[in-house]
């Protein structure tokens, strides 16, 4: 059976992937009168008297709201709320298993911003953070910046956020081999959706000092009045030599380059074109933009993609647990630009300097040190940037 | 430690009751391509081609909303959807122990029921099912009605129905016992909030001829100014002989007086007036409108109480978990009428003629047979009239 028939089986036998169950005993009576009528009216007037005890008395601080409505799920684009769910459900449990965190889809059946954000708003008692998944841009833009401001709980767009954290992670890793800096390489990222964007600026605030973006038409450069909003405003933070032409014209003498754009797009030729030492991360799925056994022919030193099946998997699961871990830990009212270096940080670290190598730049998806790691930094962050509440 | 110590000190050492948890391994490489990508893009692929397929690889299923406002929380009143929340993670541990149904909490900031509705609606394809759960009168009748007709999953207000289908099982079984008929019967019901009045209906609809309503004033007649628009409703169904005066006044020569109002508002006397045999379901809580022991000494035959400490405890929990197994079981379209009234002599004809006794008409609440056998009334009558959907 391939991979394709046992999903559909292993779905279709277990009626979806999650279950909410209890964690106190209900076997008797006496259980009964702790766990609901009448014991349960007293954490109820605990939390009536005083807002905050509902941190104290009920799940919201370990629970995550997964909230879609199905507009970009994974490379299927707008297949709306209910065909989203069992992404949204692998979420949820992905939450659990690496972070221990209890997650709920919440799928919206909608396309309008402001009505995704009243909902979300209007329901968040329950939940202390917010991740936003598969929301297409770019009303994923508008929707979490909007959600931040209004709610005083973490709000964060892991395609947007978690991707770029991780990449941040491989890129401080895979910079520690080739013994260059992030201010001083020469930065190309093919792909300009949410992902790329979010990259893109967190690349930036980490240091970055030269980078070029560019989307299917080839490079990003300010002035272009085709551009869209999003497009426009990182034209103004990036591409200062205005490099113009395609991807394959920009992409001479760089340093690293990074796909979250198609399959193949990158040949040999364009990566014999780069500086030495070259760094490739070929994130499309599940076909890279250049395989890595074609990228290492071609003179590539370190490389990643996002599949399991070759090293250095740049994988979201190695970030967001851990963040969300940190965050809700000091109920965080946000997480901020510092705490997600900090996550990406805290990752890159946990390799030694002795273990890192080319083939070993980001740690394995089961190395259980991993969501610690990343949580206990981000905690500290926000403890000292006064995000923390607690 | 006494129950309201105890309450507290779990509650706060568990962070709350719920979980959300994996119902399948994730211990691998393997497990998670099957699990999250690419695996589940199969199943998201097959919901997109047909809708009704998230019935068979999601856990909608299976899945209920326990959805509130705060603003009828057990007997504290309107204190706000963050202090319902206990009781709400509460009924969604109900749900799953006693019916091996998921829920989970939906606290919903707002006291506009057409924001509810509209809430509700939006966030519904997660759910097979919704639970509206402590909204306080009128408007929990309104929201109710609404989503019944908007949304093709079934939705139940278990504050009204839960309580009338169980009050009904208690009535079939004692009426068993002082061998009398629903048609026959004088019913006395006090208190006319939603429960008061579901149970008016439920009983009328199972037969029931003759019903006087009271509230707090005494006697609802038709033709009284002064009435709300639920009472005004009532009062046309109910008191033919258009009785008049205080409880006091009304209950002489009934057969059952149905208490859901207040602690201690029956008097020996009053029961002493009654009919011969006479009925008494003092659900009043935690102190019923007269205690078991008096109402024994002044005659009555059949005693029942909400409380777990006196026998009869006609307790909603016996009657959901199934009324919901049954309905998700076939995918109800709704619960309707027949559904319930099954779900009531499922439950009573749980106990045998020969077991039946005064002080055993409802099964206890964790008798193992109960929740299958509300299941498979109601799944029955759903079939049979064509509410069923598979």
């Amino acid at each position: 059976m391939n991979v394709k028939e046992e999903a559909l089986k292993v779905h279709k036998e277990n009626k979806g992937k999650l279950e909410v169950v209890s964690k106190i005993n209900v076997e008797n009576r006496h259980d009964l009168s702790i766990a609901y009528t009448p014991g349960v009216a007293e954490p109820c007037m605990e939390i009536a008297k005083n807002k905050e005890k509902i941190y104290d008395y009920t799940i919201k601080g370990n629970t995550v709201a997964i909230v879609t409505n199905g507009t970009a799920v994974l490379g299927l684009g707008n297949i709306g709320a209910a065909a989203g769910l069992p992404v949204m459900e692998g979420k949820a449990l992905l939450f659990k298993e690496f972070g221990g965190i209890d997650a709920f889809p919440i799928c919206i059946d909608s396309e309008d911003p402001d009505e995704i954000i009243k909902t979300v708003k209007i329901i968040s008692t329950v939940f202390g953070g917010i991740n936003l998944e598969d929301i297409k841009a770019p009303e994923c833009f508008y929707i979490e910046e909007k959600l931040k401001k209004e709610l005083n709980i973490p709000v964060f767009h892991d395609d947007q956020h978690g991707t770029a954290v991780i990449v941040l992670s491989a890129v401080y890793n895979a910079l520690r081999i080739v013994k260059k800096k992030l201010e001083d390489v020469k930065i190309v990222i093919n792909g300009s959706g949410a992902a790329g964007i979010a990259i893109c600026k967190l690349l930036i605030y980490a240091g970055a000092k030269n980078i070029v973006m560019c989307d299917s038409k080839g490079a990003i450069v300010e002035g272009d009045n085709k551009l869209n909003n999003s497009k426009k405003e990182i034209a103004k933070i990036t591409n200062k030599d205005k490099e113009k032409g395609q991807l394959k014209d920009v992409i001479k003498g760089k340093d690293i380059f990074i796909g979250v754009s198609a399959p193949g797009v990158v040949t040999k030729e364009m990566v014999k074109s780069m500086a030495k030492d070259s760094i490739i991360f070929a994130m499309a799925n599940p076909i890279p933009e250049i395989m890595p056994e074609d990228a290492k022919e071609a003179g590539a030193r370190v490389i990643g993609t996002g599949r399991s099946d070759f090293p250095n998997q740049i994988n979201n699961v190695l970030i967001f647990p851990g963040i969300f871990k940190g965050a809700l830990k000091v109920r965080a009212k946000e997480i901020n630009e510092n705490m997600k270096l900090a996550a990406a940080k805290g990752l890159a670290n946990l390799i030694k300097e002795e273990e890192l190598k080319e083939d070993y730049i980001i740690p394995d998806a089961f190395d259980k040190r991993v969501c610690d790691a990343v949580a206990e930094a981000v905690k500290e962050v926000a403890i000292k940037e006064g995000i923390a509440t607690i």
